[in-house]
């Protein structure tokens, strides 16, 4: 895990949320895109070395739409940046991590993705993100 | 706003968690301190140009507990790093946002910090913080 690679930020109305962004930030999302395997539009902003990922829901069946019905808005997840994700999976599980998903797959912004089980990391959603090159 | 200085997340028992944060990364805790302001315990683990404070409230009235009272342990807030705490403050009221403390206070690991509203924020809770010289 080499940084925080982005935060992902569960909203209800992704318009209206990347002019609230924007003006956090000073800057605009620099990339929107449709995830449509997991039913989400994303929007993603810089911030220096980091990123942060809005999520909005395009159908109820959406894991962001049953996060908001049960958590309302806010923070999803926290993604890590790493070099090489299959090793990094088998890592975590023999430390005791349950991944969600053994084999890496396709996430937003060109990565390879894997999720950590919440009940194994304190209650927080991790994301594991390789780039692909 | 430069980067993601560290994102915070709550847990019940800090012994427990600093154990499970260590196997995450790798590596222990760089760092162990109580605000006692706050009411909390917390620990730093680095991550890149990013940190992890894992925060364990130390009375009933912490916000901290108030917080895994009503949601459960996960993650609390995000801190970005500025350079300027008071310009920042001032271009973030004028932008619409709700700033919690307008005069900035002493936060854990050497910082000046002041929070925004989340309910001006979809539901995030914001820390800005600026290093003390």
């Amino acid at each position: 895990m080499r940084k925080i690679e982005h935060i992902g930020i569960a909203v209800k109305d992704i318009e209206a949320s990347n002019l609230l962004f924007e003006k956090l930030f000073g800057a605009p999302a620099y990339k929107q895109e449709e995830v449509v395997s997991e039913g989400v539009k994303t929007s993603f902003f810089r911030n220096g070395p980091n990123k942060i990922e809005l999520l909005e829901a395009t159908n109820p069946e959406s894991s962001i739409a049953k996060f908001i019905e049960k958590k309302g808005e806010g923070i999803h997840h926290i993604a890590f940046d790493v070099q090489d994700i299959v090793l990094e999976i088998e890592r975590l599980k023999k430390e005791g991590f349950i991944v969600l998903n053994e084999i890496p797959k396709r996430g937003a912004d060109n990565k390879l993705v894997a999720f950590l089980h919440p009940k194994s990391t304190n209650g927080v959603l991790i994301e594991l993100c390789q780039e692909i090159i």
